[in-house]
């Protein structure tokens, strides 16, 4: 009966996740002007066609992106892969972005459209190699370039661009599909001269709803000039510990793309890998994107929590890594969350399954286990293996307090190295089966 | 409205899997005997430990076993696994089971207790180091070893031993947890010489309710006389054909035992693995255990659907159970499938994200994915892909129709090869979350 009643009690929950995680402001990088449309792919009338752009002229534009590995890439991706290794990342001053379509198994016609698309922007913009094109929505199908064509030529011939914090929020809203509300963060930084830098991060995520194959895609803009090698590196280390850190299903898609654009408004010489400044931008950009890709996981589908996994003490890294994946992909763990249980069983075993590159980063004597509360209130550790040893009578009252809450953390410490690995998991619930088991209408 | 209708009723449908799958009825290897008795370690007086003796003399009695890879092993698995080692698989006479205590993560004390259970059927058989132990149940708690070893004591005083079909039957309930039927399966087979040997197993699976860490167990038990390097050999060419071919959830217990004991009651020369009938018997022994296996999967937590999944014409067979796997425990497949819907585009996400062993082995312009019905209706297959092109105009109806089946095929033609890997699976229903978000009661 409790059982029964909780798991109701979940399932009717409504968080009203727009006014918690969309901001009302922001800060946007200098030199960038950013418009979207509504080109009718989406047939709800809703936006669905996005360009940021390049306006500062002082120095060539950089970018970088990291791609899905999947091996059914789609066109775009492979279409902006392409452009990145023509130009070496240097002089990219566009990114468009539709949804509603995917532009993915689309084979030789759909690397046309794609191409057209970068085209289009290209002309308006008047350069050659400088734009990027990324698509979400359903895959299977061609684009319906008459829209998307008529999208882009009205937002350059009635200038649709603006910098103000609308427009960049329509941009977050035109590249939703199942997103249930649109994905922005903003900061400014400081540099040891003083000088201060923008970043400026849009992402969408949430699920995928049959044909709709969700994509993971995530856009940093940022008026730094930043060296293209050293921009490619650094995206690269901020996705590994961010948009590369999150799972709500463990599926990845065709499409899944993270961009990242530096302008070089801001005066200051270039920053390279031998900067004194790289290190300490690579982890606020780092930052940055975690707070990005936690956004994808709290709009994670039928999700009611979001939950931390935090893998410390590992004789390295990888292995963290893998700890901390393994948990947040298994069934089992992300149900018993969902049930608010304290199930270390389960934990534990999905540890034990865990494919480690070094059998040494797992003492079986070693290891501890915590559920903590991430909202500061004391106590917030509920042990549930004390160096291997099960604690077999937890306190109920405070187990089910702290299980009850919207946000935790599920804390391992392997006690056989030093190296931390994080991973954000959402729960896996009755509305995650309802959706993604729902027909295609 | 259509969907979710179908989906009340997928939630409403309510198959009798006893009358479905449990025989009335079998064949039984000679020189064995069982016996099984309600220890009142399962709090409702159910059936909770089974013996499986070998009383025939007129030769060694020899067995191998497939232990779960879970680096967090139980204390039975340790323990068995121990006594393989030391007779080499050779004279074991006894396996002893019990279930609603894994007897997992137990420590020190979990290893004396699965020795004393052992050191009691070896005792009572006047044996040493004969008999392998295997658990199952709730983790982390010691076993209540006065209430297992008066059973034990009982089942030798009593002579609860038979050989009849309900003494077997008895057994295979005994090892049940959360299953919802007992699995039972046995066959003759025929020799070339015209000389008959028969196979019964049993298994039990199902799924996991905290903190029962839900176990797979296996047991193959013929009267055949086989080597002991051939029967591992054998076992393991069949596991890896079948119980290593299921998936329900995608996680492995700590538990996980398939073991086989061949008491060479059958008066032939001893099979060796270059003996003639090597091949034919251990063909035999893997369709055996895929039926044995299957049936863990007919009886996977909360499923409506039998799915099998058959990639053909693989470069290697690595790779193509590679892919089957990655379907197999895709959470957006079994959400589709539990929703009857025909989603190409998840198997063909899931088929890209597959981590190959050679890459060749995958090319998306020849790649064929089919719904397949297995209840000989004609027409019979679906085709969703063609030569890595979708089929986008499929007929809706006949869709409609095939994914109301319980049973289907997934089938999966890569073009790259000729190998084979199947896989079964069922998918994930509300009724899944349901089973395993539920509190600990």
């Amino acid at each position: 009966m409790r059982s029964s009643l909780r798991l109701l009690n979940n399932a009717s929950k409504v968080i009203d996740k727009y006014s918690l995680y969309v901001p009302k402001d922001g800060v946007f990088p200098k030199g960038f002007q950013v418009a979207s449309t509504a080109t009718g792919v989406k047939k709800n009338g809703s936006l669905d066609l996005g360009i940021i752009k390049n306006i500062n002229t002082s120095r060539p534009s950089n970018a970088a992106a990291v791609f899905t590995t999947n091996k059914f890439k789609a066109a775009p991706v492979l279409v902006s892969k392409k452009v990145l290794e023509v130009t070496s990342g240097k002089g990219i001053n566009a990114i468009v972005i539709n949804s509603g379509c995917a532009n993915a198994v689309t084979g030789d016609v759909g690397l046309k459209d794609a191409n057209e698309m970068i085209n289009l922007v290209n002309e308006n913009m008047k350069n050659k190699d400088s734009t990027l094109v990324m698509s979400t929505g359903v895959i299977g199908q061609r684009l319906q370039m008459d829209k998307i064509s008529k999208g882009i030529k009205d937002i350059f011939s009635q200038d649709k661009f603006g910098d103000d914090f609308n427009s960049w929020l329509n941009v977050a809203k035109s590249i939703c599909t199942t997103d249930t509300f649109p994905k922005i963060v903003s900061s400014k930084f400081k540099l040891p001269d003083g000088k201060e830098y923008t970043l400026t991060g849009m992402a969408k995520g949430a699920g995928m709803i049959c044909p709709n194959m969700a994509t993971l895609l995530g856009y940093i803009i940022t008026d730094l000039p930043i060296e293209s090698k050293a921009l490619q590196q650094m995206l690269r280390y901020a996705t590994n510990r961010s948009f590369n850190c999150i799972s709500v299903d463990g599926d990845m898609s065709t499409n899944d793309t993270i961009s990242m654009i530096a302008n070089g408004a801001i005066d200051i010489p270039e920053i390279t890998i031998s900067s004194a400044e790289y290190q300490q931008i690579q982890s606020q950009v780092t930052a940055f994107a975690q707070q990005l890709a936690q956004l994808v996981v709290r709009d994670g589908e039928g999700s009611t929590k979001f939950v931390t996994i935090n893998v410390n003490n590992s004789l390295n890294f990888e292995d963290a890594n893998k700890i901390a994946k393994t948990i947040s992909n298994s069934m089992l763990v992300k149900t018993a969350l969902y049930g608010q249980d304290a199930n270390w069983g389960r934990i534990l075993c999905a540890i034990g399954y865990t494919e480690l590159t070094d059998l040494k980063s797992l003492d079986i004597n070693k290891i501890n286990v915590s559920f903590v509360a991430t909202d500061n209130s004391e106590p917030n550790e509920l042990k549930l293996i004390v160096n291997g040893v099960p604690q077999l009578d937890i306190d109920e009252t405070f187990a089910s307090k702290l299980l009850s809450l919207d946000d935790l953390e599920i804390s391992i410490n392997l006690g056989t190295g030093k190296e931390t690995a994080k991973f954000w998991t959402c729960d896996l619930s009755h509305e995650y089966v309802t959706i993604n088991g729902d027909y295609r209408s």
